[in-house]
């Protein structure tokens, strides 16, 4: 059947990325919501249902682990709200129910929100701590995350001749464009000298290449089509949504037959999204992307699993500067998560955010011209969880 | 507009509930789904979408944190998977994503699962453990689930002449019930004696007032009613559905105005629910109830909220059998919460078999004669979130 263009955003917000200490995870949650609710010229009382998105409510703040978290500091009495967790893909999943809720015909005005606090505590005492006390089945073992994607940048320079410089180069532009995006985590250039000499996490990935730990908040306002010009004539429409977790190909460690080289789950989730939108050909009909660069070989790799290039050329389409600002299609305008970081159940929100903002021609220094169809894409856990999501201007 | 009718049941599955030492997370959710496939007569392909409720994906398993955990024992590929968590309404919230799902028309056989595994650690190292170096609000401070709810009770022991023997009568009858279901944890029958001589857990509530600490998965296949029939003759439809998180009121720690009697979450579900099915006197017109008897109290004070009786009125509704097999309206017939434990995540699911079964006649020695029309209620967190099911022969 597909969403296209059957749901719209009315309102969206995001509060800044960064080491938040002075904002607690609720003053973030009501900063992002009350956003977005003024945008759509609403309030609490008549949001009718919510999605929650928080991946990680036991780092410090016991935050999350029901739609009450949302309910209490919103006032959002007596209503259905939903704490969904998936991964990196949390913030687009919550999406993903809301616009099914809608579809549904039980409600007519839903909330998205995604929030995470993670700074409260250090690094070493907060997500990885955890993982491997709850018994994490790799992290255990010592494999984080950012060891994991090495071995997928390893693969690519074996495979298709990628060079750490070229990992360098997507840090470089992404920390570029967010120098125009207040809301970023980190906003200052670095050259590929610093990516290259910056401390290695996990050969071949340095700092650099890694995104910071952050905390931060992101919702949206969402009704039915045709209910959207009432409340916001400047509404942006989604076009297309694709979801899909898989596992088998997905899980290296559990399938001697995977390659390395991409995720099936987002090879799935795009697929499905271009159907729902209608789009045959990303790298010409695509004007914005907001993909999930965790790390800078992810950006890379998801290139060739969108289909903006055949498999190998990612390298090509950065060299030439086609996925930077003023280029073909423009990856990543915000800095991407290398450079607003990654408050997991946030991240997916704050792409949309994103692709609003411009869609609406409202994204100030780092406004794409003429952007008339943005892509959002998550990939999750190791690798097994996947969302892509089309907007369009209405 | 309500669900009344538009989503079939095609399929049930429940494992034993009990100390599941010889099975893992994952062995428990393949038994769940299978045995609902099976009825429905379906395989893991012909799954579109799924939802899995784990509430506390942390104790000693770190499975339930995406969908991924449901994807991978299944071979549930490239579809999407939302893993929901709702406190002790997550079994329940996971069936209601997977009902709006296919309500939307993106879907039409949907999978909705709940399991959580807490028997593989000590109570003292589980849950409480994790909420209160987690930085749970009331934990930390001392004030269990036990100690919550046992303040109800002095509540009502206050105000409208409750007894430990009240509490107790409760026990007795959801013990009682329990012998005829092979899968509850705990199958034998206690005295009132027994009741009020275990040891003590927070006044008045003991240790036959108190559900135990279980291990367990439960899962049903549904699909919109139009294809219920060439699925599986023998259907079981969704008459109604409330879910309602509310704050204030129900969160007596913040709002000097909470009377301790009742939940407002449980009412407003309620309401939702009976308005749905059309039901106006639910003591005359539902056959049967699953509710959530997590501390004895809890059963008593969910006669009220549900509308059962008047404010006040629920112990005479005990005292007089019409909440046991044979009276006018049983109340948990498969023992309950108290004999069948609260693996958290799947207990609205192990509710929704339950009545399945029920309303296909296929319960047994606890079958209810001429079950037309079932009741599942769950409460969860400090009464704040809350779920109201009705489910109807076909």
């Amino acid at each position: 059947m597909g969403l296209r263009d059957r749901v719209a955003i009315v309102g969206a917000g995001c509060t800044r990325f960064g080491e938040n200490f002075g904002q607690s995870y609720t003053d973030m949650l009501v900063e992002a919501c009350h956003e977005a609710f003024a945008e759509a010229g609403i309030g609490p009382k008549d949001v009718q249902a919510a999605w929650l998105g928080t991946a990680f409510p036991d780092v410090g703040v016991y935050k999350g682990r029901s739609g009450m978290d949302l309910a209490e500091p919103l006032g959002l009495f007596d209503i259905p709200i939903t704490r969904v967790s998936n991964y990196c893909a949390t913030g687009a999943d919550a999406l993903r129910n809301a616009c099914l809720a809608l579809l549904s015909g039980e409600h007519r005005v839903v909330l998205a929100a995604g929030v995470e606090k993670l700074r409260d505590r250090a690094p070493v005492e907060s997500i990885v701590k955890l993982m491997v006390e709850t018994g994490h089945p790799f992290l255990q073992k010592g494999l984080t995350a950012a060891g994991t994607f090495a071995m997928y940048a390893v693969r690519h320079f074996e495979t298709y001749g990628l060079t750490r410089e070229d990992l360098a180069l997507v840090s470089v532009k992404n920390h570029r464009h967010a120098v125009n995006n207040p809301k970023a985590h980190h906003r200052r250039e670095v050259t590929v000298e610093q990516v290259l000499k910056a401390p290695m996490v996990s050969y071949p990935l340095g700092l650099l290449d890694c995104c910071p730990t952050t905390d931060g908040a992101a919702a949206v306002v969402l009704v039915r089509t045709e209910d959207a010009r009432r409340l916001n004539p400047d509404h942006v429409l989604i076009k297309g949504l694709g979801f899909a977790v898989s596992t088998g190909w997905d899980l290296p460690f559990f399938d001697a037959r995977h390659d390395f080289l991409g995720f099936r789950a987002a090879q799935v989730a795009a697929r499905h999204a271009y159907e729902d939108t209608g789009v045959r050909d990303p790298l010409r009909e695509i004007d914005l992307a907001e993909v999930h660069d965790c790390f800078s070989i992810v950006e890379l790799l998801t290139y060739e699993d969108l289909g903006f290039c055949k498999p190998g050329q990612a390298k090509e389409l950065l060299r030439e500067g086609r996925t930077a600002l003023g280029g073909d299609l423009p990856v990543n305008v915000s800095g991407g998560l290398l450079s607003c970081g990654h408050p997991v159940g946030a991240t997916g929100l704050r792409m949309i955010h994103e692709l609003t903002r411009q869609l609406q021609d409202r994204a100030g220094a780092r406004q794409v011209p003429n952007a008339r169809l943005g892509l959002a894409h998550n990939i999750g856990g190791p690798g097994a969880v996947s969302s892509v999501t089309i907007l369009g201007r209405a």
